[in-house]
């Protein structure tokens, strides 16, 4: 298997298992079967798309190859049909969810780093790769996103990102720093699932008459 | 009438009676004018907008040409100051509607194929450009969007789009196939109105202990 | 300070009380600092990267140069650690935010214009510019776009837009045009929110029962 292939394998994995979230959300909002499908592909492939308009790159790869499609699709009627079963491994889709989330948010960074973007454009553009498909999924569904408010989960994305950009201004190779960055965000994404890690919230000085929570 | 001024009707008449669904939509929520105007565009163009992006096919039509916008605005304009009248004609708008989803089923996926994606893509920005618009229109409204989950509405966009597309491998004529696309999702359409069709929705086992709706 | 610096000077300032309008929702609605950052600078540069997008102008420089990225999130940084010192500048801010819309109003249908686009279309994209921040800002956080419901905001921009595409018809030069539209928009916003100008709303005849509200 070559490097290329190796990476679309991988990529189509993280696209598969994004698919599988967002498919649950749909059954779990009783939508109906074209509504499933819909999430599925929107929370597998709307941070690549968005990355991709935004970079000019079009028609985006999820669109024009047929691999991206056939694997939302597929990872959408997996649940329809057997949504209690993938609900009772949501353990092991949380590790691929991480291994996704790795995985994008370093190609979303390297790809943003090959349009010529400069090095705070090509993080953030990592970061959305990797969120963007959540934040539609939960949009859609007339929800407030999950990242926006709960867990750390940009934060990882975020730090395998700036690894991956960090790295085309120091003697490193790109597999190299590629690797670093996922495993790093890999990382802080399962610590951040084991301890419950959360990030600060704003104080809310107005709530000083509720009973303290400690 | 030339061929081409014959499409550019039936194109606007679709925006046009899309147009009035994001109106009364915007009236219903008790919208200000603008308000009421901007849900009319969006519904009548956005399915369209979002093909052309994602074919790199900048600016989109519903933008650069003054067509779109007139007709989007009218419908908004005559829908705010009319809407008991327009609410009365509720069977005839969603008789038109079945027609303008089974004319943009038919436009989004040729121009996708004339774009020389792949057939599978063609199909999806063929439905894409027919559930766009009132999709955009629901999200804004804060409602979980209407064919996501309710009547059999995208799947006669689907049936369309795949004859448009499947003719290209055979030995057709664009038109015959277009007309034939387009009568297919109309008639499936105005079908599953009349007996209320719907797609199946996942099963829901932890609801076992509710009283069996049968 | 030549007349492009001062142009930047005044976008970044516009961007900068956006983004200040997005952080103060997302504290409010208890986003994490993540959360808040996002919101920042969706609020800040959604409706220019719209714009630029509907133009095929990528990649956009909301993106592309990191002024406006540093100037979004220092906004919502501090927002953060100081929302109720922010939250106690009300008048200022609004002070500010029209004079934001008037700027982007103004830049947004210029853009437009420079990219020869019609003036229907041109006044449209220039209104986008100034209300699409705020209308993302709200969509996710699952709330109806202020704008559509409430308050004279996007009439405002309208109206700038408006001189500013006319006068490109007019023997006139662009810098009075432009200063002409903004201190136009400014000036309407600012009386709007001193005397509580709102748009019409619709007619609600079914409400007939109800007790008059006059």
């Amino acid at each position: 298997m070559s490097a290329s292939t190796f990476v679309l394998v991988l990529d189509l994995l993280g696209t598969f298992v994004f698919a599988l979230s967002g498919a649950l959300v749909g059954v779990n909002k009783k939508l109906d079967l074209f509504g499933v499908l819909v999430l599925s592909f929107a929370a597998g492939n709307a941070g690549g798309i968005t990355r991709d308009l935004l970079l000019g790159a079009t028609p985006p790869p999820a669109i024009s190859s047929w691999h991206y499609v056939v694997v939302s699709l597929g990872a959408g009627l997996l649940t329809f049909v057997w949504s209690p079963v993938v609900q009772r491994m949501q353990e092991l889709i949380s590790i691929i969810d991480a291994a996704g989330l790795a995985l994008f948010a370093v190609s979303g960074a390297t790809k943003a780093m090959d349009f010529h973007l400069n090095p705070l454009a090509a993080i953030m553009l990592g970061v959305l790769t990797g969120i963007g498909g959540g934040m539609l999924r939960d949009v859609l569904v007339s929800e407030v996103p999950t990242v926006l408010h709960a867990d750390l989960y940009a934060v990882a994305a975020l730090a395998g990102a700036a690894v991956v950009v960090g790295s085309y201004y120091l003697p490193l190779f790109t597999t190299t720093a590629s690797l670093a960055g996922g495993v790093l965000c890999f990382a802080i994404r399962m610590i951040a699932i084991r301890r419950d890690w959360q990030l600060p919230k704003p104080h809310q000085p107005r709530d000083k008459n509720q009973p303290s929570p400690s």
